[in-house]
């Protein structure tokens, strides 16, 4: 049961408090520990906090004022509360630290350098907004650094990354752990900003970690009442703290969070200890010690070497001195280190003896530590044969493939924001992630060891909390996520963060065109690919029939370092079992149908392959016109081919024109093409193959606009398009009247 | 005060209860009104539960179970509580309806039958889910029908619609409204089902109308626990009514929704009663009646022709007989239309009166509610002589536009999602929008009517809600939206919900480069440009200096039924007031620098210009080659100008090369060039120039690679490029190591 802990403010200094020993299991083996003395605290925050005034002078740049008033939340966190390592700043069962407010990034990585982080020199604090090109203090914390669990910087983001990874280590002691044998036990602590409370995707993640009853996440709020408008009740006026608890969440209030360490100590081993996820609502003062502390100016701007000075005299500092870190706070931190090192060789003597008594489950256990993926998961993909070849929706297509690897590979964990009857994302004997105590009315129930999760209607959480879970250890964790195709531009800020930080993950969009029919144009994506192809390290894939849909989950399972978006049909697609393959999709596009003296190359893309198909059969048939097909899946796959390669694929500066058609808008496809067959609006309402018909996309409407470009060319030659690209469906237009 | 009118439910069926009578001051002048017997109810829930399965059985689809089990709010809306006018849906005093959990259209379509709407007739109805192209009964509400608000379908948007409504009434209602002259005085009921209420979009409106205490807006909450998955409790566990209260919401409980037309009137009357939001939960059963009532499967299938049968000896009606509506049910409805039309009345004469009495006011007025603007708006643009030529931040440049607009247009409600020092959107004088009662820490207050929002850190809220203040009556309000382009991300659903709906916005986007610096990559948008330049009926303007931002805001104040992003810069811009023209913006391009036997035309766009400017230098100076330069602001303003304009600009087929210079992802631009100089990566964390440096964009790097293609092409010809679109700068890779 969770300690009844509010209002620890008013505990007297000096009083010993439990904190967690260097036991691995911490809820039972806490030890007791004096906390150094106050006039040691106080030396180390007035330092600190005059270091960071000093690191944003320098470049007259940069966000003082919230890691000025954290400063005793750092000492709380990695003097007393944090497990971590700082000369393995990797070791697997370190309590993960998410700085969600990242702007405050100066925070964390001064931190780092006062506990021995070795990369952290002082030389590297002092570079952050400086123009060095190797710095390691970047603006906002990048996951690249060494220690730094994850990317923020984009508000909201890491309280839905922090979910994600008390995800991981819920799952990973739900599926290892052995009595006396707590391989995974680590926490996650998350430190917010009043921004993070308002977001949308911190919201969702809030309500999903109570119900899932996180306990081993902590939310850290830096409650200083200040955004860059003003005080935060300009625009909100939420009793936070009733909102948590109405999430499922354990509350704690820190009323003095810029001086009372212990406090802020005793606050961080009760969330240790609780039940339910905790929420520490901590009061600071932004910019404690400078003349605008408590103003929103305090926030995002140097000081000026006035007030500079000015905060150093206040801190009893000389003002003449810069970037000063006496020893006694190097001393202060030294232990820190070899605790570290302590629970290392702690966790590394506990897996030996786990070795001994679970072989089996060790050697998979260690496998997942090293991020592999077992060798022979491409036998599990089902071969070209096995697949029908009457008309198949790709979602189901999808399930032909996912749910074999889904059922055989512990990293899979996959997921769908509320459409598990519509995406074909479960397995026979799937079991749900879930709190091992719900008992739901629809007794769908589960445990954390579950692979399959509910995400509920929160598709931007579900990006975002699986960007989490792949952030835990890199390739512990596969997440797959799962929705329509459409609601994957809630998810936008999220699926990028992924793509930012190179976080293996595949996302499976169904519904992913106007053959999404009925539900109309809120449900049918016109422009949201052309994002998705133009993001880097993203790989945007839309196979045409099954055997396509097989090569686009290899090519994402061997992007251990990229997400993937794999974009499905709702609708039956035809297939194309002599053409179509698998090792193609590899290469991002490929001949589907060959024609040597073809007039004209039809690029066909997923749902609209049967477009660019029967074209060709129309235009042969009744107009005397040769045509090939290209099968077009994947852009950025297609990038990385050679030069000859491409050369084969699209005939550069061959007579014959190209014409790519897809229900989308066109833009992008202009670098392969000369003409589009494409969407120059918004979607509509209509059974699917009549939206198809509407909009044109139908061999009997597109050849005879194929035929006109292939005799203009005939005529005038094919420099008459020459730079000027053909849309041979209508043009870019507003769609409304003016 | 609100009234204590929790657990209404108890309440005994028959006792009269208060509701609004035809006067247009509803709390003052409540009326005595007798609901109707229990019988008649009885009779119509029925014949409207069946009515809906036969909907979905004709065509074996579409959503009836929760349109069945909403029937008796359905009831108590149209029949009781709403003001509203059949004969003239689009009265301007009406309350406002919006339905979140859209696919449950068949509702509202089915109660606008009943009620008379005239265009609403049962072969419509009939026509939901059918191949007829002139259907106005899509799978989605859309606003283009009469009588429909707002189209929704992705969950959550209409929450956050329904809380721009009631902004645009309480704004309205301070500005015009004088004692004795209640002109603005409209509800807004949002339907929403338990999928709306996990949706951050929607957390995020629900924070900002309890801080806003916007106690015109009921969210009428159709409390089934049943999603797609299964019941609501295997994602979700909030105590929903407690975090409603800390939200600042006023909470009604119905505990039975399903028969109780009673208790749900009651509750709505309550509602307009209400001192603050209020949130009424109304448990119901989906599907009610049928095999799969209060399941999962009720919710998006027809229940097949047994079950239909079944239904209808359940409610008594005649299983042979399909779409019956006896006349008793329309007369229950009939006095709905002579209702509204004395509604309407009542305005009109309460406009009369206004107008002799306030006679300026009145023109206002008027004008507002026919959706014009004034027409000397053009003369507050500032002439181009009076921008400073030293270079100038165009976020900068935009204050100089957008802020005498904003004070001396009625109309423009202009807001930033916390980022008010950072995007220069304010005024002198400018009041902000708050609730009156409000007393700030930081002492920053205002009213209602106030026109400066400050919408907290909800980039999405701040999109989807100004939807629902423009579709409040066309034209009426002008929302300005602001915060970092990156940040759009957020909003893009909202966004694009406002470019379907042809609702005029204005999205003022700023630091819209790498050159917003030192916040890193987290903070620079790369891709998400291809998403706006693809995106249907929007303007995505990325305007070069103070006169092209001049033209930036004409054209979007010229597009009344397209929403516009203005792009912006943090940093400073050279201005070319020799060159760059606002007439020209609204061309999309034009030549900004011409040179008749130019050996290659440069493309500049925005905040890059100086690229293309600086390497014309250059390229002159130092290598021989002519250049002409391009300005590229807007890619859907140029697709509309005529041929010859075109070819002016872009001179296709001419043997001099086309070079587009922009540090985004180049997917969209091949259309216009020739070649490219773009970015293949995410950016990076170093000072503005620093990090254009670093990525190239700079004329030393850029010349030489330009120089190479002219050389290329004076000695192989043109034909070598020709379809072989060439990356000047990096191509499409993945970013990272595999």
């Amino acid at each position: 049961m969770a300690p009844s802990l509010e209002h620890y403010e008013d505990a007297t200094s000096g009083i010993p408090v439990k904190v967690l020993g260097t036991q691995i299991d911490g809820t039972n083996a806490a030890a007791t520990l004096q906390l150094e003395e106050a006039d040691k605290h106080d030396q180390v925050l007035r330092v600190f906090r005059c270091l960071i005034a000093d690191l944003c002078e320098q470049f007259k740049g940069g966000h003082p004022g919230g890691a000025m008033g954290m400063a005793a939340i750092g000492v709380s966190l990695w003097k007393y509360a944090m497990k971590y390592s700082p000369s393995n700043p990797d070791y697997f069962n370190r309590d993960r630290f998410v700085l969600s407010n990242g702007h405050t990034c100066l925070f964390q990585y001064t931190f780092m350098h006062l506990v021995g982080y070795k990369n952290m020199t002082i030389e590297q604090l002092k570079s952050y907004h400086s123009d060095r090109t190797d710095s390691i203090c970047p603006g906002h914390p990048e996951i690249e650094h060494e220690g730094i669990e994850v990317t923020t910087g984009p508000l909201g983001q890491g309280v839905a990354n922090a979910v994600g990874m008390a995800m991981a280590t819920k799952h990973l002691a739900a599926t290892y752990n052995k009595p006396n044998y707590e391989l995974v036990n680590n926490m996650t602590f998350c430190m917010i900003g009043d921004a993070c409370l308002q977001e949308g995707v911190a919201l969702e993640a809030v309500s999903l970690a109570g119900h899932w009853k996180l306990n081993n996440l902590a939310l850290v709020y830096d409650n200083n009442q200040i955004t860059c408008d003003g005080s935060v009740d300009i625009t909100c006026n939420d009793d936070i703290n009733e909102k948590m608890r109405a999430c499922g969440w354990n509350v704690i209030d820190v009323m003095d969070g810029t001086t009372n360490i212990q406090g802020v100590v005793q606050a961080l081993v009760a969330a240790r200890a609780s039940d339910k996820p905790t929420f520490i609502n901590i009061r600071t003062i932004i910019g404690i010690g400078s003349a605008s502390a408590g103003d929103a100016k305090a926030h995002g701007a140097a000081f000026g070497a006035e007030d500079v000075a000015n905060i150093k005299r206040t801190f009893g500092m000389n003002p003449e001195e810069h970037f000063v870190v006496p020893d006694a706070v190097y001393d202060f931190f030294r232990e820190a280190k070899s605790r570290g090192e302590e629970y290392e060789k702690e966790w590394t003597t506990l897996v030996d003896g786990y070795s001994k008594e679970y072989p089996e489950l060790a050697e998979e256990f260690k496998l997942r530590v090293a991020g592999k993926m077992p060798k022979d998961w491409t036998k599990i993909i089902p071969e070209k044969g096995s697949f029908p070849t009457t008309p198949t929706a790709s979602r189901k297509s999808s399930g032909f493939i996912c749910n074999p690897l889904a059922q055989n590979l512990n990293n899979f964990m996959v997921g769908t924001a509320d459409l598990t009857p519509s995406v074909n994302m479960t397995w026979k004997g799937k079991v749900d992630f879930q709190n091992p105590e719900l008992k739901t009315a629809c007794g769908i129930n589960g445990n954390y060891s579950g692979r399959y999760i509910h995400w509920g209607i929160r598709e931007h959480a579900m990006a975002s909390i699986s960007n989490g879970m792949a952030a835990f250890n890199k390739g512990t964790i596969l997440p797959v996520t799962s929705s329509f195709f459409m609601f994957y531009i809630y998810a936008a800020p999220g699926i990028r963060m992924g793509a930012l930080q190179g976080l293996q993950q595949i996302h499976i969009a169904t519904h992913d065109s106007i053959g999404t029919g009925e539900d109309g144009p809120t449900h049918q994506p016109i422009a949201l690919a052309s994002l998705y192809r133009s993001m880097p390290n993203l790989l945007y894939i839309r196979p045409c029939d099954s055997e396509e849909t097989a090569g686009a989950y290899i090519a994402a399972i061997k992007a251990t370092s990229t997400p993937s978006i794999i974009s499905l049909s709702r609708q039956n697609l035809p297939q194309y079992p002599e053409n179509s393959s698998r090792e193609g999709v590899q290469k991002g596009a490929y001949v589907l149908m060959e024609q040597e003296d073809a007039d004209v190359t039809l690029i066909g893309i997923g749902a609209e392959m049967f477009c660019a198909v029967e074209t060709k059969k129309l235009l042969e048939a009744e107009h005397g016109i040769k045509a090939r097909v290209v099968s077009f899946p994947c852009q950025r796959l297609f990038e990385q081919q050679s030069k000859e390669y491409k050369q084969s694929v699209l005939r550069y500066r061959s007579n014959a024109p190209r014409v790519v058609i897809e229900a989308y808008a066109i833009n992008g496809w202009e670098r392969y093409a000369d003409a589009g067959y494409s969407m120059a609006t918004f979607g509509k309402s209509l059974p699917g193959a009549k939206a198809y018909e509407h909009f044109g996309f139908d061999a009997k409407a597109i050849a005879p606009k194929v035929k006109a470009l292939v005799e203009e060319v005939k005529k005038e030659g094919i420099d008459s398009l020459r730079g000027d690209f053909r849309d041979l469906n209508g043009t870019m237009g507003y769609g409304f009247e003016h």
